[in-house]
């Protein structure tokens, strides 16, 4: 059995699932892979507090924040495992995920993401900190969580020469764009979105495309081996669409999406975002409300697509835990 | 660099469409991996070749078979590698691929494989091999290949349990049974796949789905950790089937599928093969011709799909040499 400790960085939505989901399948992560994770702390903003020997909801999580030890100091102190980023960071300085992050390695801590912040703010900074110390940096829980869109990208392509990607990133605005094209005006759409709990207060972030550029950079990047910046990409939202479109598209037999798009041309890589119509014979026609996917075209292994993945805090959790086995795991 | 000796066991379709694809992509993979692909020999039944030092089409393949050193004599003599499993072997016996396998693993070799008859002739038997020699043994090429049904169910739903497999897993079949949707009968259906050189002239072992069977039974054991066995899948294929069910099921807007099923009921697992007519909302309704596609459901993760994949001597070469990949690059 080998023993692994984990830091987990961000106690919200995320950061919580992945406390309960991680309770839940301790058990089966020994069992299975011969891993026993240790949760050794957990910081957000106010400080970090050090859970009993059991986990969520035994440990005293909740209460004592600001008791556990600094951050650098408890990095340096225990046997290094992996650090979980889940504190949302600025996209354009990367903080505070970036520094945090910056200190793991440096201490010798793997990481796994959930958090694009640090990720999109300086291309190849992180990745290349991980290479130099051999460290494992996983951003599956910040590219498309459990739509396994980077390994699929990174592994199941590998040899093969990513052509071109298309993917449905974000499902809050699929979400709404699937009720449009039940008649549904965007106001109501996105309020109804709200309701569920699918799309946030401020839903700036994912109607502008600004969320699905994130990930299509982050895919592109992990992917084809480029660094890409945010500012390569030509974005356009669903605020301001013409009321009807998807409404439209419905009615011609097609479907509304808003696509995440790499394309070559003349050996130059091309990032976008915008929205299309799409017919019954496109691969992703029939993503609707908040399920994501995407296709990748390559020279060798032809058109393949994946579809699903739970759109949930649970779902980025399991992302996350995949990642871990994945960096600890006798091969 | 890391220079890797290859020994290719096989010179049919797959085999030839590998040493071509290797040819192609051979600096590819020194710069993108760092990985100098050797290929030491190649073997048929009839004995093996040492190729020159280029790769096929320059070295002297397809002539001198029987003038290599002997294989085990070969896998000794010098530094292991991986050695690329393409000899077509009998399902019962797993011969004559699984002594040579064997034989690999005994010397240090890792092993790709595209033949999957050793795997199905004795579950387990070559997995526990490379586990306690610490080698790899890895199966794309025979489960699924370009489609990466295997990547998807052992790394990227690592950590979750699989409640449920359902997959189109042989194109065959399923051009077979998309044709029968627009009014061909199964003889003309069957011809024209064979006069398209999908059939096969004897195209039993796809028709009656023991093909199926036989890749539903490899990702169900490396995904699920089981080791069942043919003999534990009830298998139906489409041969006789009512004359005009898959155009009967069209006209009533669904279609008829060849389903590879695992289910779980009471803790026990168990596996089917069968035809079923499936609606628009099923997640592989789409899936047309040759195409093949699975879906995985999973406790944590919600549903999992994954489509496409080309269906070809090379997609299964692509899928090999994704493999070799996965096995030598560094981490």
């Amino acid at each position: 059995m080998k023993e692994v400790n984990l830091v987990l960085l961000g106690y919200g939505r995320v950061g919580r699932a992945f406390l309960e989901l991680l309770h839940e399948k301790r058990g089966d992560c020994r069992e299975r892979y011969g891993i026993d994770f240790r949760l050794a702390a957990v910081y957000r903003r106010e400080g970090g507090v050090v859970p009993g020997t059991g986990f969520y909801p035994e440990s005293k999580i909740g209460a004592g924040w600001g008791t556990a030890m600094e951050y650098p100091r408890l990095l340096r102190e225990i046997m290094p495992g992996t650090v979980i980023q889940c504190i949302v960071s600025d996209p354009e300085s990367g903080q505070p995920g970036l520094g945090m992050m910056q200190a793991a390695l440096e201490a010798g801590w793997h990481i796994a993401a959930a958090d694009k912040g640090p990720l999109v703010a300086g291309p190849g900074v992180l990745e290349e900190a991980a290479r130099r110390k051999n460290l494992k940096l996983k951003i599956s829980g910040a590219s498309a969580a459990a739509l396994p869109a980077l390994d699929v990208a990174v592994r199941s392509l590998a040899g093969a020469t990513i052509l071109r990607i298309e993917g449905i990133l974000n499902g809050t605005t699929n979400l709404i764009l699937t009720s449009m094209g039940e008649g549904m005006d965007y106001t109501a759409a996105l309020r109804d979105a709200q309701r569920r709990g699918i799309a946030e207060s401020d839903p700036s972030r994912d109607v502008t495309g600004m969320d699905t550029a994130f990930k299509l950079l982050l895919i592109c990047n992990a992917a084809c081996g480029t660094e890409l910046s945010f500012s390569d990409i030509e974005i356009q939202g669903i605020d301001g669409l013409p009321p009807d479109l998807a409404e439209q598209a419905k009615k011609s037999g097609k479907a509304l999406k808003l696509f995440g798009r790499m394309t070559r041309a003349e050996g130059a890589i091309r990032l976008e975002v915008a929205p299309a119509a799409v017919g019954p014979e496109h691969p992703l026609f029939a993503v609707r409300g908040t399920e994501k996917g995407v296709t990748f075209t390559t020279d060798t292994m032809g058109d393949i697509t994946v579809i699903g993945g739970r759109s949930s805090p649970r779902g980025a959790a399991a992302a996350l835990l995949k990642d871990i086995i994945d960096i600890h795991k006798a091969d």
